[in-house]
């Protein structure tokens, strides 16, 4: 497997390897915020320098404090971690599932983590019948007895599906009486349109059996800071993990960025905005394409099939290098193939360049 | 166990339980050079700050790179970490040791993470008769034949005590002959004097068992930063910890601190002249006090006893909160008890300070 496609952010991979600088190229395998960091962001940081001269405060008082008031999660109820990976491997630790589901095809880590922690793993697929949705009632029938664990992208990476709020409580109840924890990872979740209800935030103080990932790397643009958190109500987990976990994993610039990113609400409402207009106006021009077959989308990016099988997704990753485009080629993900494609959302006048080469090299 | 006894960077936890804002706080405790972050970092940081929209390089070649040119140790043989506390747990969970031999008192981490992954420990005892200087000799003949792991802090926490590469490299020959891992925890190597050899660093290459570990926490006076470092030749066990660690778990700050720090000769050259001058200076005042017993060191603190029954270290350390002053109370270490002190050098005017109020309370 091509280093390349482990995970879409790996530029200096793609640098090293064509020779292109990472500066060059235009990057719609990252997921990234195309509006890049906030500059309350910017400012807080070049404001605060010094502060690298302090430990990060062992209890992030302040930091929960501030993820509190932006997600309406009591501050007792999240754990600050070194991005959602960090969350990821900390969460699967405490639990140590014998056996979990995840719904695929995911985000790879997961199942990296639950085999580093001997847990055996069923990857449910997702239906291209169904257009990548998941069907809650299916699903929870397909559910193993000896089933410790649930894990859920929410929007999914990389098919862009989601699943509303009610549907979560229908699971989660039913893993609830099943003593089955549900792990939902929200990396993408502020990306969704406004009008509809995907986070299950306002579940975590009823539901002690889920746990909800979110990022800043996303949506924030700020991959590099290294700041994601966890919500959970769960005390005994809660516990657990600060057991084990290594006292000062986010650093002090995290901290600094909290006390003004959240309340940013010209960025958010700028970005969600923006991907609210491209995702649509990217779907309707997609759908009206030959030889290809689109998903509908709740993120930031979207994922398509290749229906003329002489183009493979490699090649066109290929031929987009060229034009100093990076898209993700999703032939790695699992259920996929050499036939599936993903690309994120970024400013108008660079999603409109992808499209057109896009379309000159699909319908060629 | 009082929570601000756990380690030396708690400030938040001080502010919040005296009610003294951390900013009018001298810090003793932490360990960390008095001359502030470099300007070099400062301003590297400032002027890239639009990187935190990169995720970092998930090799890190330019910050090994870097940290090669600096300790002279062939970059592939460099791991990057989260601060020196992620190195610890990743060395530690790749070797997965049953046995242990700690060299104590020293750094709780080792023992906790050891735990952690179900080893056993055993604890060395560096003997106060000897001044807490490690004896290799007795050493080397004290360790069980089912040892599997070493750890050695050089200069040791809290007790300022060093051993030389001569008497490691004896260590290190024994140990390999016997299949016994050894991690030397080097976090404060570079305040020692310029005119001896401490570090094992040149010992890497010719060692598969040796292992070790760096911060910049303490010497770089950033640890808001998280960043440290482990060395290792041994390529099966670099490999597995690049198995199952985080991929991104040092930030891009670190990654664009790494290209001026290690070069920025000048602050490195002032910070080992200014520590060598206080380290002689506050050790021969000392010596002619009444009532203490002190210990040599080869760090940037000093560990002392105090000889006065009716004084004890959390009498002391209440009393110099009441000025401002944290020191550590080194009464939680292993071996030690409520008489040990332990504060690191600042600046020759907080020295001053803090050495008139101190001897008030101890001689008085």
């Amino acid at each position: 497997m091509s280093l390349i496609n482990q995970h879409g952010g790996d530029l200096d991979v793609i640098e090293r390897r064509y020779n292109i600088p990472k500066d060059k190229l235009i990057n719609f395998s990252g997921n990234v915020n195309p509006l890049g960091v906030p500059e309350s962001i910017k400012n807080a940081i070049i404001e605060n320098v010094d502060y690298i001269c302090r430990y990060p405060d062992v209890n992030y008082l302040s930091l929960r404090k501030n993820i509190s008031l932006y997600t309406n999660v009591n501050h007792e109820h999240i754990i600050p971690g070194n991005g959602a990976t960090e969350l990821i491997s900390l969460f699967i630790k405490a639990i140590s599932p014998k056996y979990t589901v995840i719904v695929s095809p995911s985000y790879s880590e997961y199942e990296k983590e639950i085999k580093l922690n001997n847990g055996k793993v069923k990857l449910f697929p997702l239906k291209e019948d169904n257009n990548f949705n998941l069907d809650i009632n299916e699903f929870i029938s397909s559910i193993p007895e000896n089933t410790n664990m649930i894990v859920l992208c929410n929007p999914n990476n990389p098919t862009g599906t989601a699943i509303n709020v009610f549907q979560l409580e229908i699971l989660l109840k039913y893993c609830f009486d099943k003593n089955i924890y549900v792990m939902i990872d929200e990396t993408y979740i502020e990306f969704t349109n406004i009008k509809k209800t995907f986070s299950a935030v306002s579940l975590i103080s009823s539901y002690k059996n889920l746990f909800i990932i979110r990022g800043t790397s996303k949506f924030f643009a700020a991959p590099g800071l290294r700041f994601g958190y966890g919500l959970c109500s769960n005390t005994e987990i809660l516990n657990k993990i600060n057991s084990f976990k290594d006292p000062w994993s986010v650093n002090i610039f995290a901290s600094i960025a909290s006390e003004v990113m959240f309340k940013d609400t010209e960025y958010i409402t700028k970005t969600r905005k923006l991907i609210s207009e491209e995702r649509e106006k990217i779907i309707t021009e997609l759908k009206q394409w030959k030889n290809i077959k689109t998903f509908e989308t709740e993120a930031n990016f979207i994922l398509i099939k290749l229906l003329n099988k002489n183009i493979t997704s490699d090649k066109i990753f290929k031929k987009l290098i060229g034009k100093k485009m990076v898209i993700r080629d999703a032939s790695n993900f699992v259920f996929l193939g050499n036939s599936y494609l993903r690309f994120c959302f970024l400013l108008p006048s660079q999603n409109k360049m992808l499209l057109q080469h896009l379309k000159a090299i699909i319908e060629n």
